[in-house]
């Protein structure tokens, strides 16, 4: 049984996505992160740098946080979902660790939250937006997934390109990742793991 | 042997350092990213998201972008460096890789290269900023090093701060980060790979 403490975003997404294609047990914990339960003394115990999600897996007594390593955790736990290389499945995960989650949430705060604020900024980050989808669009040109196979590679970009509306992107200019898109949002785990917590969250499919 | 594709930049250095670190036999090919060397054929084919660092490993034949899993890849080849605990080195390496890196990357952007463009931007980023060196500096109030013993999360961390003066951070304020900075400057490894290419950068020291 592993306890998922998490709220319904990009990154919070990847975990419950990965636990319903593992086919693990788990039980979800709400962290209200615009109530501040982030900042809570019993959370910062196992997420010291306070962001959703972190895990605690009851088999091992073992917590952690950073989406980034609780996904390659379970794929090692389960032997699963590594991509048809572990090699290239980590250079893919790394570039949506330190390029597509962090200037994507660039985009959603300066351009969907507060737009206005800083135009510069928001013209830096959607461009940055713009180069990021055509990499990922260019990658899947000749593969169906980032790594070959399905991955935890695309367990963590998903949910990142899930929130295109918030990012005025148009899926149409990048047919590749549109396809990869759409095919992954057809997945039964997906669907599942999206609406975590159970908010009714439905997926947008372009 | 390995080619190290880089640039003098805290993505640069993690892997230069880490070369030295590991002992492994390497040669540097500088890419001018201000001449836009990124963007060649030659480049893109082992690095398709156009940023440094990269490397080939001729053990093998295998190309890897993303300094975060160039980071792993060099330490499960070598058997070291991962820290007490493996997984927590990893929490620690993915908060660099998501967190530490891109938001000062950011601070360097905005503070530094373009202060007054976007003073909105400029806060928020300052503020990252601090709160980032807060998380560390409490990590490293009981413990010598991110993952206990020296690792790659030290490895990948320690090239971001060394630029403590860019972020106009004050590292007297963090003393355990302070500690920690200084002990790792000292170390032969770190001095070696700090300088590559080798423009003769001296380490700055608080």
């Amino acid at each position: 049984m592993i306890d998922l403490y998490t709220w319904p975003t990009p990154n919070g997404r990847k975990i419950s996505i990965a636990l319903e294609e593992f086919a693990l047990d788990y039980q979800v914990h709400a962290i209200d992160i615009g109530g501040g339960q982030q900042f809570e003394e019993s959370f910062l115990a196992i997420s010291p740098n306070n962001k959703i999600p972190a895990i605690v897996d009851n088999d091992t007594g073992r917590h952690l946080m950073e989406s980034g390593a609780i996904l390659l955790y379970l794929a090692e736990k389960c032997d699963a979902f590594l991509g048809e290389d572990k090699w290239q499945t980590m250079e893919w995960l790394m570039l949506q660790v330190g390029g597509v989650g962090p200037m994507l949430g660039q985009v959603h705060h300066f351009v969907k939250y507060n737009a206005g604020k800083a135009p510069y900024a928001e013209q830096r980050f959607f461009q940055e937006a713009q180069r990021l989808y055509g990499v990922l669009d260019k990658r899947l040109q000749d593969r169906e997934y980032l790594s070959g196979s399905y991955s935890i590679a695309d367990m963590a970009t998903w949910p990142w390109i899930s929130r295109y509306e918030w990012q005025n992107m148009d899926l149409k200019i990048y047919p590749n990742l549109m396809r990869w898109y759409r095919k992954i949002a057809a997945r039964g785990a997906v669907q599942r793991g999206y609406d975590c917590p159970h908010f009714m969250n439905p997926i947008p499919i372009p």
